[in-house]
């Protein structure tokens, strides 16, 4: 459980020629070099003191890793750490907290998630390389990073929330894609933008492809042996029946339960974590350097207690080994025995999972050892998710699932049809879905990873049986990582209570007002007293006959013309030359996070005095709704059209009466208490 | 080309144990009863009376399959003719056509593509599979069809638009599913909805997976071999290289010009067609028994044309047949010789299409017989569309651009490492992408048939670049031909000249109101004279101060009050007890086509003369706009909401004005003029 470099197998021409079975079922694994010197590179025996400095140089370089990630992560952009799915999927929602998307997030999210999945930790590369994806499209929609001087005029297309997100929409979906190499669940995992999504993540496959041609002549080291396919064991026919089912569906329950309490746990543990956090940095890289020496001691430790398995004498590899790669660890184990434990541990988490999904390796794990991979790698993935370093849950979540679906496996025997390795399978996509809930994309990146479209029936059934259970218990385990942050989330679907209530009752106030011609000194009260960031804009006599909504403006439009002062000094209206003082550079979306605030800008009194004409600057078709719609109803439009701002009118009753009521803005109790943050936008997911 | 029966292949648990490369190269064909006639069972040669016999036999069985078809379509149900997927989208659009989910155009759709399918013309089942899934979901829907006594209370749980409309979504996805045992491509074919047809395809492929365990068995005939995958042709791996890119962007842009020139053909020959049509019943059955008398002396008269080919002596099969199935068919050869195009035509368009896909049969067909089957494909598949009888586009879409493909592929010959029978697939791929445009379910669809995710990258760039060649000249094929159907259409994303207009320029007048206690004649005056299906309803003193909007009453409602005659003798404002008469039946959605009509109800003067307080059951919030707000914008509003009214309010700018113009009934240019029709909904794809 070390360095996860991709483990590639080999795929060259003869392979053609001879027959697949044999070809496919075992594949080559490659240890890190952490792993060499855990697994005891100088083979005397039974020497006490030659286990212990291997103890020591497998924990201490365990150690010194973590480490380097925590302080990175912590000194330099606290916002990479975790998975960044919560992140991402916040900012598809409408946050735009500080940081998330920066260039140096990016640049501490690889270099830490490299770091930290080296260390042994159980922790996964997925959601770093969404996140990834993600910063990297978001730096292109802003045209580069302008606090460190590396901006590209050319690329500065994007001056709209709308566009970035669906760049960065895009950009998540190559994460995915490059992730699993699987660019149609690439696609899925945001159901929105499917053609370009779509485009974007073919792009990756062709560039996954044309770098895998590139490797095989054998130039890129770890990296040069290996297809598109990343778990491709079950190449051959599957066949199942009808008596296979009942199994399969108690697979799927168990999933779902051990799932959702997988979540709950996460939850718990994050909240903990996070009152120690709070104390300051280095209690955060404390419990950071806690988890790894008490992984390294797991680790290291656990293959003790289970027993020597004595080598099958047809072994398709060397058996016993203590290289870099093998699946008969010798560990502790006389000649001619093999350590069962040691062999999952010490390996790459992608070769762990080749093993366990693997067909044809029903006798070569014992029970006891499942159980043992089992529990560690459920306990070990909970503890070393919320520590201050890049780390993924969809890794962790597959090992945990696959060895959890070979136990159940195992004890069902010889009852079953099913080998053990399609058990692995289904308990990986069981826990999967209940955990992640995203059935439809997960069917298709398990498809992806196993390359077998035989075993559709039986992974859809398990999704969706896990995914019913887990729903009863609580929510994904992403929205609940988001809840924990504090980033608000609107559902995609209206709960009932709210079918009770009317928008009148969910209004932000205090109502704050624009006049369409307005002083100075108003304007800058207004947007210094609240944090509203849009206002309605009113006109009324002498300037039209009576009071009438004239549309919304943004807090954003409002600095930006305060910031020109480009003032008047009479309230007049404004011609067609309105814009004379403008380009569009001043009105462009700025880079995430860097917002220009009231604050900053300095006004003298006279400029106080003087009057804005904000007709020009105003969207003069804003979407109303009447005060008595109910939550529900206004929900889905703010949902499904992306909505920032939304204005309440009253019913028409009476010219007196709108007068005094005619507009509110609406926030939607969770949806942007992000008024803190800078501008973002309502996904419809 | 002849029945269309799902040509299984042998999955048994002995494939475990042989290499799979040589047992999945060359799949078992089954040909039908009328492929053996043509076929020529007697093997006596050169004998031009027997061949003469058995075109007559082919033909005329073809011709009465074909007419059998057309005769219950013209006679019995007119809106099962044709694929169904165009009028399935419009349903999901909004246009609720009469008949368009019946139980007549069901059972004719099921018995009339079966007759069709065998008679040789070259239609797909694909489509019909779609609409008839649509159907049973739609019975169901509604609960059975009333008209035929055959209702079940239990199932009528969906008396509104949007429940209906959900449940036919995911009854098209499970058509999708069956007729490509593609489960996740029919997820995708809409992209709404993601986990409730992720439901019913995951039911499908367990359904269609346990059909094909009890099939093993082998009672069930024909239908007794085969997997999940139809095309399983690649299982082994596939290697390409940046050299072979060239030669794939070449196919992916030419498939998408032929694929738009495909669809120009298709519609200007429906167009046709439909004048034709228009003269009566008999003309359209003409045409059909015309086509089928083309079709047959096409597909027998051609074979002549090609030269013998000799037998290659490592056939793994018989060579030359001339039985049901077999690949090497001997037609006029002499022995140890065959027709390689009699071998693509008198076989089952699966079966055509699967030996076109596979890969070791480079040397099996001639260039000119390519050439030959393409054009024949290509012009068969466009004239056989538009006749009198359900047919399916998706096959005869495969078949040509599979036959396209192999041909650039022999063009190309040893100058590419590419085997022709990948060119067969990404050529199908071109061919569908240039054709039908939907790249991620095509994608799907795709892999699911061939079960081959290596191919995947190729598979992706010729899509994107087909659909974006094709994208270029016209649309898709099923949003064309529901314009020459007529269906109104309202498009995904608003087109450039909208941003120009103001959803003022496009109101539907004249502007009809209610007010919200009304005379009934004035009621019955609206509903005679306008085609609206909704009224804005006002208040307006001594009911309140000053007129007022109150809501937006459906059409459907005011007819279900004046049915039910419970008016009021004085104009009074009705309590809580307004609902006392009527029961949620009343305001059920009725059976699709089922409208109450204003012209079937009858009132005696003395009832003209009563009122209706209209206010309890008025939508009191319904969505509104100001006048001034851009077309395209309300258009996003209209699909992302999925309106079917939207209220057009001017600015409030007095009161005066404000009285005279308070509301117009917008309808969107191309949606709502399917007003002639019963109530329908815009569907957010």
């Amino acid at each position: 459980m070390s360095e996860d470099a991709p483990p590639f197998q080999t795929q060259d021409h003869d392979s053609l020629t001879i027959p697949l079975l044999s070809h496919q079922q075992r594949s080559i694994n490659s240890t890190s070099q952490v792993a060499i010197v855990g697994a005891n590179v100088c083979p005397i025996e039974s020497l006490d003191y030659e286990y212990w400095m291997a103890f020591l140089v497998f924990s201490l370089s365990n150690l010194a890793l973590t480490l380097f990630a925590a302080i990175i992560t912590a000194f330099i952009s606290p916002a990479a750490a975790g998975s960044g799915i919560p992140e991402v999927k916040a900012y598809l929602n409408g946050v735009d907290a500080p940081g998330i998307l920066s260039i140096r997030t990016l640049i501490v999210k690889i270099v830490g998630s490299i770091a930290a999945v080296s260390s042994s930790l159980l922790v996964g590369k997925a959601g770093p390389m969404v996140h990834t994806g993600s910063c990297i499209a978001a730096l292109f929609g802003q045209g580069g990073s302008r606090r460190y001087g590396l901006t590209w005029k050319w690329l500065r297309f994007f001056k709209n929330d709308r566009d970035r997100r669906d760049l960065v929409t895009c950009g998540s979906a190559a994460g995915i894609a490059a992730a699993f190499r699987a660019p149609v669940g690439g696609v899925l995992w945001r159901s929105s933008l499917l053609w370009r999504a779509f485009f974007t993540t073919a792009v990756v496959a062709i560039v996954l492809r044309a770098l895998i041609d590139v490797c095989l002549s054998g130039k890129c080291g770890l990296f040069g042996k290996g297809g598109l396919i990343m778990f491709d064991v079950y190449s051959a026919n599957v066949s199942y029946h009808l008596a296979d089912v009942p199994p399969v569906l108690a697979l799927g329950v168990i999933g779902g339960i051990l799932g959702s309490f997988y979540n709950f746990l996460l939850v718990k543990v994050l909240k903990v974590y996070n009152l120690i956090n709070e104390k300051g940095i280095f209690y955060k890289i404390f419990i950071a350097c806690t988890i790894s020496i008490f992984t390294s001691c797991l680790l290291f430790g656990l293959p003790w207690l289970v027993s020597c398995q004595s080598c099958p004498s047809d072994a398709s590899e060397d058996c016993p080994t203590i290289g870099r790669s093998g699946n008969y660890k010798k560990f502790q184990c006389p000649s001619g025995h093999y350590n069962d434990l040691a062999s999952l541990i010490f390996n790459t988490n992608d070769d762990a999972i080749r093993n366990l999904f693997s067909k044809n390796t029903d006798t070569e794990f014992q029970l006891s050892t499942m159980l043992i991979f089992f529990v560690t790698c459920f306990i070990l993935s909970i503890f070393s998710y919320g520590i201050v370093a890049p780390a993924g849950l969809f890794v962790p979540v597959i090992v945990t699932g696959a060895s959890y679906g070979r136990f159940i496996g195992m004890l069902i025997g010889s009852w079953g049809n099913l080998s053990h390795g399609l058990y692995a399978v289904l308990g990986a996509a069981s826990f999967l879905g209940g955990s992640m809930r995203m059935t439809v994309s997960l069917c298709v990146i398990i498809l992806e990873l196993t390359n077998n479209l035989l075993l559709l029936p039986l992974i859809m059934v398990v999704l969706l049986v896990s995914k019913t259970v887990a729903d009863a218990f609580n929510g994904n385990v992403y929205d609940l990582i988001m809840k924990v942050k504090g980033f608000p989330y609107l559902e995609t679907h209206a709960e009932p209570y709210m079918r009770q209530l009317t928008v009148a009752d969910v209004v932000s106030g205090p109502l704050q007002l624009c006049h369409g011609i307005e002083k100075v000194g108003n304007i800058v009260h207004i947007l210094k007293t609240t944090m509203h960031h849009g206002f309605p804009v009113i006109d009324e006599s002498p300037h039209s006959e009576s009071p009438v909504l004239y549309g919304l403006i943004l807090r954003a439009h409002l600095i930006a013309l305060l910031k020109k002062k480009a003032f008047l000094c009479t309230p007049v209206q404004l011609g067609a030359d309105a814009f004379r003082h403008f380009s569009s550079d001043d009105f462009a979306k700025k880079g995430l996070g860097n917002v220009d605030k009231i604050e900053d800008i300095e006004l003298t009194d006279e400029e106080m005095d003087m009057f804005l004409d904000l007709h020009p600057f105003t969207n003069a078709s804003p979407y109303t709704v009447v005060e008595t719609m109910s939550l529900a109803k206004a929900l889905i439009l703010f949902r499904e059209v992306g909505l920032r701002h939304l204005l309440v009118i009253p019913k028409i009753s009476s010219i007196l009466f709108s007068l005094l009521l005619t507009n509110h803005i609406i926030q939607m109790p969770d949806a942007v208490t992000a008024e803190s943050t800078s501008g973002g936008h309502i996904d419809k997911a």
